[in-house]
């Protein structure tokens, strides 16, 4: 807690979007929610509201932001992604703050604060993620089976920034997700840039995803894409779409070694040199080829995670997004 | 946002408490968790986190508080409760920030940024609630068949000070929750306290009931209580377990006119009674009592929120809680 002060202007929360659903023909049943207290009649069937999005923001009080910064974690995640690191420091959330901008942390519908809907509602089941599997697929680990119960028996890859002496800090970050919710992922996306105004996408993996598609529809409300390691581009096909909306892509190490990495690097090239030749403004910035090493798919988590900030905060400058101090 | 900057030193967050459990003979799948993306496989069979409770905190450049505060929301809720009120004015957490204290906002385990655990780990299966059922149960409609989608429709207690008009943002903030999970959500709140420290807690609801039942454990790490129409109170013959601790209770209004709510609260008389017999501190600040008509169950998002802060505020002063300014 060495860092100086932070002033802000405002701060809190709101949910987003969602939109209700009639269930019916569940039993009725009286339950003691508190052991103690007295019980009350428990009628699943009515309207519901599912759908909905978390958003908290922190507003400071000096802003330099041309525009809110809104970020939206990858999948499993919440926004806790971007709040403190599984090893104590400030995550990019308070360094952007900090720099003056109008901070927005979201939860995606179905995530954390958002709440989840009814059985039924979604196509499929929730997905509970292991404790190997980010270890292991998130470029931590020396790939499958590199996971181990006792730390030390981990096998990290060499050089690897994630503060791997955190690991279960980070896990117990973890929540559960679905397959097939994107639809209602991406309306409550929107919900909330309609209601935030048009912003700066910070975006992670599966974030990164649902940031290409909230621009293909709606680019009134996007004015800047910046993906980190995003887990889907547009197809090449579509590129035009995205030809007025400044993106930058980021990149960690160790993708050749990572078949399912390798591919969605591959695809992204493929997908940035379509918007460049659109006459999209793309910036594809390879921490490895700039002499960055060693970073994981958790950039925000690694320990050069401010150097990384540091970047994106550049590049956001270079496209006069960020006003004088 | 006319309010004065708000002047941190520090916020973050973290997640405390659970445990590992190993699930088995799940099927293995190919999936692909984003449409354009490669496949990943996904086995949900290995060592899985579950229990843990997410903590976010905020703290102020000058701290007058003279114990870590922590928020504890009611069943169904997230921390989300203590932030911007459903008609948009600043909640408690950003209340009591403002003066002071080090805010600790937690969402219980098996709620919001805490994730849930996957099926068979908790007795139950999660509870969905009704967008009518806390318009009938907190005390805002005139008891069961007053919600009406229409919100023209819907029947409100006279003098009703929650903010009706911005109901249907509330529901926004309403979470599935379990019942059965107490034990993982006591242990999850006695983690987090033992890394914030001795702390003064706010609890509302399903919230209080674990404020009583942690301090009866760890009387060490509690030194004040806030229950705010808690669900339930130690019972009679346990009363001197809280002797050492000083406690506040709130009650709103319309209780007789609930049979539910009626109950809740004789018990609580008879439990304030005892503890008060056996020597403790105990408040029962009874608002209608002191002229404060119209208060549901939901104080702290209802239009006089900042009211009843204050007189917390003052209960908390008098017993040396609060420093000079």
């Amino acid at each position: 807690m060495s860092a100086p002060a932070l002033a802000l202007r405002g701060m809190g929360s709101f949910h987003a979007g969602g939109r209700t659903v009639l269930r019916s023909g569940g039993p009725v049943r009286e339950v003691v929610f508190t052991p103690g207290s007295a019980p009350a009649r428990l009628d699943p069937n009515g309207v519901v509201h599912v759908g909905q999005m978390y958003v908290q923001f922190m507003l400071p009080a000096v802003r330099l932001g041309a525009a809110p910064l809104v970020f939206w974690h990858g999948g499993g995640m919440t926004g806790a992604t971007w709040e403190t690191t599984p090893d104590g420091r400030e995550g990019w959330a308070q360094w952007f703050l900090r720099r003056g901008w109008d901070v927005h942390v979201c939860d995606a519908a179905e995530r954390g604060r958002s709440g989840f809907p009814p059985p039924g509602v979604l196509p499929d089941e929730p997905v509970f993620q292991t404790v190997a599997a980010p270890f292991e697929r998130f470029r931590i680990g020396e790939g499958p089976g590199s996971w181990h119960a006792d730390p030390a028996r981990r096998r990290v890859l060499p050089g690897c920034r994630f503060p791997v002496a955190a690991y279960d800090e980070f896990v117990r970050q973890m929540v559960p997700r679905w397959i097939g919710s994107d639809e209602t992922i991406i309306a409550a996306h929107i919900a909330a840039l309609e209601r935030i105004g048009p912003s700066v996408l910070l975006c992670h993996s599966q974030g990164g995803a649902f940031a290409f598609r909230v621009a293909g529809r709606r680019p009134d409300l996007v004015r800047a894409i910046v993906a980190v390691e995003p887990a889907a581009l547009p197809p090449p096909a579509e590129a035009a779409g995205l030809a007025a909306i400044p993106v930058l892509l980021v990149y960690g190490d160790f993708i050749a070694v990572d078949p399912r990495w390798r591919a969605l690097r591959a695809e992204a090239g493929a997908s940035a040199a379509a918007i460049s030749h659109a006459g999209g403004d793309i910036t594809l910035l390879d921490l490895p080829a700039e002499g960055i090493a060693g970073n994981s798919h958790l950039l925000m988590m690694d320990d050069n995670s401010d150097e990384i900030a540091a970047l994106i905060q550049g590049w956001l400058a270079a496209r006069a997004l960020v006003r004088e101090g």
